[in-house]
C-alpha cells in the first residue's frame, strides 16, 4: 500500500554517512569515522560482577518494570556526580534516558512546534539534527570560532527580531570539531539566554574525557549560580562514554518541572530504560571506582590524541588545518576551499588508501559546505593511527 | 521560567492510575493493579548466564555501539518466531524496540499530524493512549463484546464518511478486558482494513501466554494471506511477558518499507536498544528452550486464572460480572450502573479491605464510565488472590 505517513516523515532520511559508518565493519579499512569509545577500555571483569550480582541476588527486581523516571538509587548517584560538578541537586532533578540521544528526543518533543526555530552550533552533532528533525523546526546554525560558539552571533540574531525556543550546544569537546566553549562564552551565553528567553539544551556526553586543563563550569551550574536564576538550562549527560556505551544509560538533569514533563514522555516512549542495565550500573558505581576508570580512559584516549596530532603534522600537506581538542574523541579538519572530502573519500582515500572518515558536510544544518572533515582517534591502534593517517597524507600530498 | 511548551504537552498528564500503583509497593496492600509478570517466573539461572558470557567472552562488542534496527542474529530469531507463527518474514522486517511500548511510540510518530483519527478498542490499553497523545491525535473509540471489536460499528464510522490513520488493537486477551477478537471478526478486520485503506496496529505482548484453546491467526498473517495484500499490519511483540520486563525490548514487524520507517525513527529516538540486552536474549534464545519456559508461564497463569475467577465466583456478588480471559494478565470487572469503582477504591477497598486494582475509567478514550475495573491475576499467590478477593468480597456485599 502507499503508506500515508505523517508530515513530519519528510524530515526522516537515511543518513549519508549511514553507508560510509559501515566501512568501519570491513577489517581492510581503518576507519576513523565513528564516534565510539575504545572497547579495551570496558571494565569487563566489573561488569560481569555486578551483572551476574543484579541478575542472582536481586533478579525478582532488576528484571521486573521499575520507575519511568528510572531507578531512584541511581538518580540519587548521578545526582551527587552532577553536584559535584557545581550544580547542587537531587534525584527528583534527575531522569535516566536510553542514552542522551533520548534527551535530545524527548527535549524537542517538549519544546517545539512544526515551525518553531532551533539555534545550533555550525557545524553540530548530526544525532541531534536526526533528533530533532521529526519535530519540523526550522534551524538557524550559529558560527563557531576557537572558544567555540559565537555569542555575538547569538546576540546579533535575537537583537533582529529572531525567536528560538531552544539552543542546541555541545560545550565540552564537541562534536563534530573537538573545540571547547571558554568561560567568558559560556557566561555570555547564560546571560543572552535570560535576556532574550530562550532555554539552553546543554549536551555534554564527553566532559568527563578531559585530557588536560581545567574543567569548566556548565552552564547548567552557571545558571543556577545567577541571582535571577530561574532554571533555563537542561543538562544531557551519558555512561556511553566513561562506562559502555552497549548499555544505553544517559540522564537529563535540570529543574524538576521540566524533568517532571521530561519523565512523562519517557513513560509515553518506552516505559522506562532497561531496570536490569540501570541496577548493574548502580552497584557498578557502589563498588568500583568509576574515577579511577575515568582516568584510564583519560590517559588512553590522551595518548591517541597526541599520536594523530603528530601523524597528522607529519603526514598532511600544511594546507590542511585541524583542532587540537583538550578532550573528547574528535579532531576537525579544514582543508582548502573547494576541497571535497566526500569525493576524496569515495574516490582516494578508500579503494587507494584504506582509509575512512566523516566528511563535514552533514554536520552543518543550514548548509552543506564539501571542505571539512571529522576525524575520531578513540578506537583505533596507535600503529593504525599513524599508518591511515600516513597513507592518507600521501595521497593529499598529491591531490593538493 | 515559565517554559514555553510545544502545544502538544496540553496532552501529557500525568495518570490518574500512577499513585494506584505504587499501593502495589504498600506490603500491607494486596495489589491487583499493575500488569506485571510473576517476577518467580523469571530464568535467573539462564540469564545470569547468557549475561555472563556475553559480556565475558563477547564484552568488544556487547558493551559497544551496534546497530540501530538490532543486533541481526535476534531480528532473525524473532522473524523465525513470527514466521512460525503463520507471516513469513526475515531479519529485515524487523526492528528490535525498547519494548512494545516503544513500537506504539514510533508508529504514532509516523502516521498522526495532529487531528488524525485512530480508531481503538472501548476500552483500551491505556499505555497505547499515553504513547499516541503526544501526536494530538483524535479518538474514534469502537465498542467490544465477547468476540473483541465490533467490526460491524468500525464499517459504519467509516460507510457515514469517516477516515482514520489506523486502527489500534490488542486481539489476544486484551489488556484491560481479557477478551481475545475471534476469527470471524478478524477476517473481517483485515477485509474493512483494505475497503476503507486504514492500517491496522495488532499490539500483541500477551500472545504466548495463552492457558487454553488454539492460537488463533495473527492479523498480520491473515493480511499477508490475502491475494490482494499490500502489507497493511504493523505487528508488536515482546519479550516482557515470556522472558523479563525489565530487560525492554520488544519489536514491530511489518511490511520491509515500514519497518525501515521506523528503524529511521528509532535511530532519532535512543540510538538503538542496549546491545548487551539484546545479545544475552539472543543467545538466550540460542542456548536454552524459550518455549519450554512459556509452557511454565502458562501453567503458572493459567492456575493463578482459576484461583481468582473461583474466588469471584465464591466470594463477589453475581451483580458482578467478569470475563474468563483464555491467556494474558487480566479479568474485566463490569459492577452495576451507577457503581464507582474508583470511589470504592479509596474509600472501601484500600483502607478496610487493603486491596487494590485500577478502576476502569481511564481505559476509556472518550469517555469516563465509572463502573469497571481491571484486576491482574499475574502476581499475586494462591492465597493472597483469594484473601484478596474474599475481603473485597465481603465488603462489596455489604455495598450492593
Amino acid at each position: 500500500m502507499v503508506m500515508n505517513y505523517a508530515a513530519r516523515m519528510k524530515l526522516v532520511k537515511p543518513s549519508a554517512i549511514r553507508e560510509l559508518l559501515q566501512l568501519g565493519e570491513d577489517p581492510s579499512i581503518i576507519s576513523f569515522g565513528g564516534g565510539y569509545p575504545d572497547p579495551s577500555m570496558f571494565p569487563v571483569e566489573g561488569l560481569a560482577e555486578t551483572y551476574r550480582h543484579s541478575i542472582v541476588e536481586n533478579g525478582a527486581t532488576t528484571l521486573q518494570y521499575s520507575a519511568s523516571n528510572g531507578l531512584r538509587r541511581l538518580r540519587e548517584q548521578v545526582a551527587a556526580r552532577v553536584t559535584r560538578d557545581g550544580y547542587a541537586c537531587d534525584a527528583d532533578q534527575v531522569v535516566i534516558l536510553q542514552g542522551a540521544q533520548q534527551g535530545l528526543d524527548l527535549v524537542a518533543k517538549m519544546l517545539l512546534d512544526a515551525g518553531d526555530v532551533v539555534l545550533t552550533e555550525n557545524p553540530t552533532f548530526l544525532g541531534a539534527l536526526i533528533a530533532f528533525n521529526p519535530y519540523q523546526p526550522r534551524y538557524h546554525a550559529i558560527e563557531m570560532d576557537e572558544e567555540g560558539i559565537r555569542t555575538d552571533a547569538v546576540e546579533a540574531f535575537f537583537r533582529d527580531g529572531g525567536r528560538a525556543k531552544f539552543l542546541y550546544t555541545v560545550p565540552d569537546f564537541q562534536n563534530p570539531t573537538g573545540t571547547t566553549m571558554s568561560l567568558a562564552r559560556r557566561k555570555r551565553l547564560v546571560e543572552l539566554a535570560h535576556a532574550y528567553d530562550f532555554v539552553i539544551l546543554e549536551d555534554s556526553p564527553y566532559r568527563e574525557v578531559r585530557f588536560q586543563g581545567e574543567q569548566i563550569p556548565t552552564l547548567l551550574s552557571l545558571d543556577s549560580a545567577r541571582p535571577d536564576s530561574d532554571g533555563r538550562v537542561i543538562h544531557l549527560g551519558s555512561f556511553s562514554k566513561i562506562l559502555a556505551p552497549g548499555l544505553r544509560l544517559g540522564w537529563a538533569v535540570g529543574p524538576k518541572p521540566v524533568i517532571e514533563q521530561l519523565g512523562l514522555l519517557k513513560l509515553a516512549a518506552d516505559t522506562q530504560s532497561s531496570t536490569l542495565n540501570m541496577a548493574a550500573v548502580s552497584r557498578f558505581l557502589d563498588t568500583y571506582d568509576i574515577d579511577a576508570q575515568i582516568a584510564r580512559i583519560r590517559d588512553v584516549y590522551r595518548r591517541k590524541r597526541d599520536v594523530m596530532l603528530a601523524s597528522l603534522r607529519q603526514h598532511f600537506p600544511q594546507s590542511v588545518r585541524f583542532t587540537e581538542p583538550d578532550g573528547g574523541l574528535f579532531t576537525w579538519l579544514t582543508f582548502p576551499d573547494g576541497f571535497d572530502t566526500a569525493r576524496f573519500m569515495a574516490e582516494q582515500a578508500v579503494p587507494h588508501a584504506k582509509v575512512a572518515y566523516v566528511p563535514g558536510a552533514t554536520f552543518f544544518p543550514t548548509s552543506a559546505p564539501t571542505n571539512y572533515a571529522r576525524f575520531s582517534f578513540s578506537t583505533q591502534s596507535d600503529a593504525a593511527i599513524q599508518a591511515g593517517i600516513g597513507r592518507l597524507g600521501a595521497l593529499l600530498r598529491d591531490a593538493l
